[in-house]
C-alpha cells in the first residue's frame, strides 16, 4: 500500500465519481512495466496491479473489466493470464464474475479510509529530558552480550518440545533454576513444582486477584503508599480495597484482624482475602517490614484463611547489610512470593514468577492456562541458563555496585546543596524518598516546577490509596535514582538539587 | 531445602515433642563444619544451619536459644558472630528476641508441609509413539541458526528504551515489518498503529471478546467445527455462541442475518457482536471460504455494527495454487484479521499479531495494557528482524517444500494402503481429513484403537460446536501430518495406514 503509483487518474480525488475502466486502463501498461522492471512475474503484476486499484478507489465498485481476451490483447499478454488474475482476483472478493454479465468490481469493496488510528498512549510515559521516574531500572546495564551467549546455550540444547505448547507454570528448566537461586538468595521455600512464571508481576497480581475472587475473597488490604496499576489490578478482579497504614516498621499488619471484621462486616465488604505487601522495601516509603509485623501478618492469614501476597520487587537490591530474607519463609502455605526480572534485567522482558502455596498452584496455573497458555519459552531458557552459569549471579553483583554508587551520589550532593531536604527508605531498592522541610511550596507546585526544569518524576502522594486520608506530611518527591543512564545521572541529579534548592 | 541432613535428631520424627535446643546443639558443630568446608562463610553458615533447622522443624517454635556468648564459647567462635546471626534471623521472623527473655524460636515458624504440590495437567498433551495432533508444526523445523543470527543483530542495534515498559501494541519495529510482510504475502491492508502483538492468537482472541462484551455484543458467531479452546474463551468473556453450519464453500455466512434475528431475539439471546472465521482454510474441515461467503459475512458486519474475525492461523502454507489473500482487505474497518507465528515457527514464542479496525485499536490496546503490560521485547526485535532480512520467508518456503512433501507421502500411503478413505482438506495448511467409507466403525471406536496403536490424534467429532446437532457424516479422523519430526514420519502414517485399513 505504501508503493508510490505510477499514475493519478482523476478517480482517485475523494468525493468525486468513481472513474469508469478506461480512465484506469491506460495507466495499467505503465504500472504493469514497472512492476515487471522490478520483478514480479506477469500474472502476479496483473493481479497486484488490479488489486491496488480496487483497494484505492481507482477502480471503483460496479466497474465493468474488459473481457479476458480485450484486456489480454490490449497489455500484449496470454488471454490465459488474465482469466488466472480474474479468476484469483474473484476468489478473494475483488471482483464479481457471472455468467453472462463479465467481470466487475465487487460492490463491497470498500477503499481504505484515510485517517490516521487512534493514538494509544497507554503505557507510554511522560518524556523530559532528566528521567527520575521510580521503578526501573539503569537499561544501559542489560546485559547484552552474557544474554545473548545464554541464548546461543539454550538454543543449542533446548529438546524440539520446548518449542511446543506446554505447561502453564512455565518451563521446567526455568523453574529449577528459580528455585534453586530464591531460595539460596531469598530464602524462599518452594520447588519448581509451585513455581509458575508469568509475564510481569502485574499479571501475576491479576492472576492472583482472579484466584482470590473464586475462592470467596470480596477485598485484598494494600499499603497506604503503593503503585496505582497494581490496585487496579485487583479491582478489575472486582476486589475492594482495604488501605493499611504505614509507619516506620513498614503496614500496620497488626490491624489486618481488625480489617477482617465481624462476621456482619464481612457480608457488607466482602471477606478479606489477602493482604498485598512489599516487606523487603515498602514501594515507595522505603521501611522494611519488621519481624512483628511480618508475624502479624502471617498470623492474620492462618487465623482467617488468607493469604500475604509479597511482593519482592527489588530483594535483590540491599546495600548496607545483608539482604532481609523472603516472608514467604515464615509460611510457604499462606504466603505468595512474587519476583520480578524487571528491576535486574528490564521491565521489556516480561519475566516475573510466583512461588505458590499448595492450594493455589492449580487455579492460578488454569488462569494462566487460559489467559495465554504460558509465557513464551525462549526467554525463560536464556534465563534460566543466564542463572545456572553464574552470569545472573554477576550481573546483579555488578548492578547492585552500581546502583549502590548512584544513591551514595544522590546523597552527597543532596546533603551539599538541599541540606534540608531528608533522604528517606535508601538501605535497598532503585529510589528514595526526599523529605522537604516545613515550609516548603506544596507537592503539586513543587511537581510543576520540576516538570519546567525537564525532570521526570513523581511526588509521593500519587502513589496514595484512595480513600485513605492524606497526611499531613511535608511535601516528598519519589526519584528513581536507577532509571537514567549513566552519562545523564549528573545532570539529572543537577536539576534535582536546584529545583529543591528554590523550594 | 534439598541439602541432605547431617543430624537425625528424635525432633524429626513427626507427631512427637518438639525437641529442646540441646537435641539440636551437639549436631550444630558437625553441621556448621561441613558448611564451611564447602565453603560457606563462618556467620553465613550459622544462619544457614539455624534457619534450615527452623524451617524443617528440628528448632521447635518456642525453643529457647543459647545466649550469643554461651553459643559463641560452645561453637569457639566470637560472641558477636553469634549476636549478628540473631539479629539477621531475628529480622526475617525465624527468632524472637525479648528483653529479659533472651532469643526464642519464633511462634510462627511452621515447618514446610512435605506433600507434593499439586500436579498441573493443563496445557499438557497426551502422549503417544506417533504424534498426528493437528494445529502444530515439526518443531525440529525452527530454525534456530537463523533465530540466533537475527536475536545477535537485534540486541545489536536496539536502543536502550527498547528494554523499557512501551506500548501496549508492541515493538514498533515489528509492527513495521509485520505491516510491509502481511501486505505483501497475505494482501492485509493495515499500519503500524493498527496493529497489535499479542501473546499468542488466544490471546487476541480474548481480548477481542472483551471489547467486543464491552461494546454490548451478547453472543459471536463460530463455525460448526472449530478449535474448543476458542469458543471456551469467548464463554469466559461472557459471550454467547452461535454456530454457524459448514458446506463445501465454507461457513454458511449467509446465515448471518438470519442469526441477528429481530430486535425481540436480540434482546432475549444477545446481540450478535461478531463472527469467527478461518477464511483461508476452515479448521479443521479444510474448505476455503468462498468469495461469495466472503462477501455475506462482510457485508452482514456493515449492516448489523458487527465484525468479522479473520483466523488467518495457516495462510502460509498453500501448495497447489496461489494463496487466497486475506479476506480483511475487504474492509479494515470491519475485519479483525489476526494472524500467529505459531505455525510457521513454533507455538512455544506466543508470537501473534491483531490488524485492528480504528474503532478497536484503543479498546483492545487497554485490555492488552491490563492484562500484561505488552508482549515481551526481545523475541519482537528478532522476529521484525528475522523478517526484514529475508531470513523468515526463506524459512517459510523451506517449511512449505517440506509439509506438501508430507502431505503427497500422506495422500500416496492412504491411496496405496487405505483406498477407501477419502482425504480433504488438502489444498493447504498442516492437517488433512480422513473420511472413512460407509459402514466403517463409528469415530469413538476408531479413537480406541488409534490410541491402541499408540498414535495420537482427534476424531472430527472432538471440534464439533456443542447445541449444533451432529451431521450423519461418516467417521472422520483429523490428521496433523505436519506434527511428527521427519524421522518419526514414516512409522506414524504406517501406524495410521493399519489402523485405517481394519475400520
Amino acid at each position: 500500500m505504501s508503493r508510490p503509483r505510477t499514475t493519478s487518474g482523476p478517480a482517485r480525488d475523494a468525493g468525486r465519481d468513481p472513474a469508469p475502466w478506461t480512465a484506469f486502463g491506460g495507466d495499467l501498461h505503465l504500472d504493469l512495466g514497472e512492476r515487471r522492471a522490478a520483478g514480479a512475474g506477469l500474472r502476479a503484476a496483473l493481479e497486484d496491479a488490479l488489486r491496488e486499484a480496487v483497494q484505492d478507489g481507482r477502480l471503483a465498485p460496479g466497474t465493468r473489466l474488459p473481457s479476458s481476451r480485450a484486456l489480454g490483447e490490449d497489455l500484449g499478454i496470454a488471454r490465459n493470464t488474465v482469466v488466472e488474475a480474474y479468476g484469483q482476483l474473484t476468489a478473494e472478493g475483488w471482483l464479481s464474475s457471472r455468467q453472462g454479465s463479465g467481470t466487475t468490481v465487487a460492490e463491497r469493496a470498500a477503499p481504505r479510509p484515510a485517517g490516521r488510528a487512534v493514538e494509544v498512549r497507554a503505557g507510554v510515559r511522560p518524556t523530559g529530558r532528566h528521567d527520575l521516574l521510580a521503578g526501573r531500572p539503569d537499561l544501559s546495564l542489560f546485559p547484552r552480550s552474557a544474554w545473548l551467549a545464554s541464548a546461543r546455550r539454550a538454543l543449542a540444547v533446548a529438546p524440539h518440545e520446548a518449542f511446543d505448547y506446554g505447561s502453564p507454570l512455565g518451563r521446567i528448566e526455568l523453574r529449577r533454576a528459580l528455585s534453586d537461586y530464591l531460595a539460596r538468595v531469598r530464602g524462599v521455600r518452594t520447588d519448581p513444582d509451585r513455581l509458575l512464571v508469568c509475564a510481569g508481576f502485574g499479571q501475576g497480581l491479576g492472576l492472583l486477584a482472579a484466584a482470590l475472587r473464586e475462592r470467596g475473597a470480596g477485598r485484598v488490604a494494600v499499603e497506604a503508599y503503593g503503585l496505582p496499576p497494581q490496585r487496579d489490578a485487583l479491582r478489575a478482579a472486582g476486589l475492594g480495597l482495604a488501605p493499611l497504614p504505614l509507619d516506620c516498621s513498614g503496614a500496620r499488619t497488626d490491624l489486618l484482624a481488625e480489617l477482617s471484621g465481624s462476621r456482619s462486616a464481612e457480608r457488607e465488604a466482602g471477606r478479606l482475602g489477602a493482604v498485598l505487601l512489599t516487606p523487603a522495601h515498602q514501594f515507595p516509603t522505603g521501611a522494611a517490614l519488621a519481624a512483628e509485623r511480618r508475624a502479624a501478618a502471617v498470623h492474620w492469614a492462618r487465623e482467617y484463611d488468607g493469604y500475604v501476597i509479597e511482593d519482592d520487587y527489588d530483594g535483590e537490591f540491599r546495600y548496607d547489610r545483608q539482604p532481609l530474607g523472603a516472608m514467604q519463609a515464615l509460611d510457604p502455605d499462606r504466603v505468595v512470593y512474587g519476583g520480578t526480572a524487571a528491576k535486574s534485567l528490564a521491565p521489556g522482558l516480561r519475566l516475573a514468577w510466583l512461588a505458590l502455596p499448595d492450594e493455589l498452584v492449580g487455579p492460578v496455573a488454569r488462569l494462566k492456562a487460559s489467559a495465554d497458555t504460558m509465557s513464551p519459552v525462549l526467554d525463560q531458557l536464556t534465563f534460566a541458563e543466564l542463572i545456572t552459569s553464574g552470569r545472573y549471579d554477576r550481573h546483579v553483583r555488578r548492578c547492585r555496585l552500581h546502583y549502590r554508587h548512584r544513591r551514595d551520589r544522590l546523597v552527597t550532593a543532596l546533603a551539599e546543596r538541599a541540606p534540608r531536604v531528608k533522604v528517606t527508605g535508601i538501605a535497598a531498592g532503585l529510589h528514595a524518598v526526599l523529605q522537604l522541610p516545613p515550609g516548603s511550596s506544596p507537592e503539586p507546585e513543587l511537581m510543576d516546577r520540576a516538570r519546567a526544569a525537564g525532570l521526570v518524576l513523581t511526588g509521593l502522594g500519587w502513589y496514595l490509596t484512595e480513600h485513605t486520608p492524606a497526611p499531613d506530611a511535608a511535601p516528598s518527591l519519589v526519584v528513581g535514582y536507577a532509571t537514567p543512564a549513566e552519562h545523564a545521572f549528573p545532570a539529572a541529579v543537577d536539576a534535582l538539587c536546584e529545583v529543591l534548592r528554590t523550594a
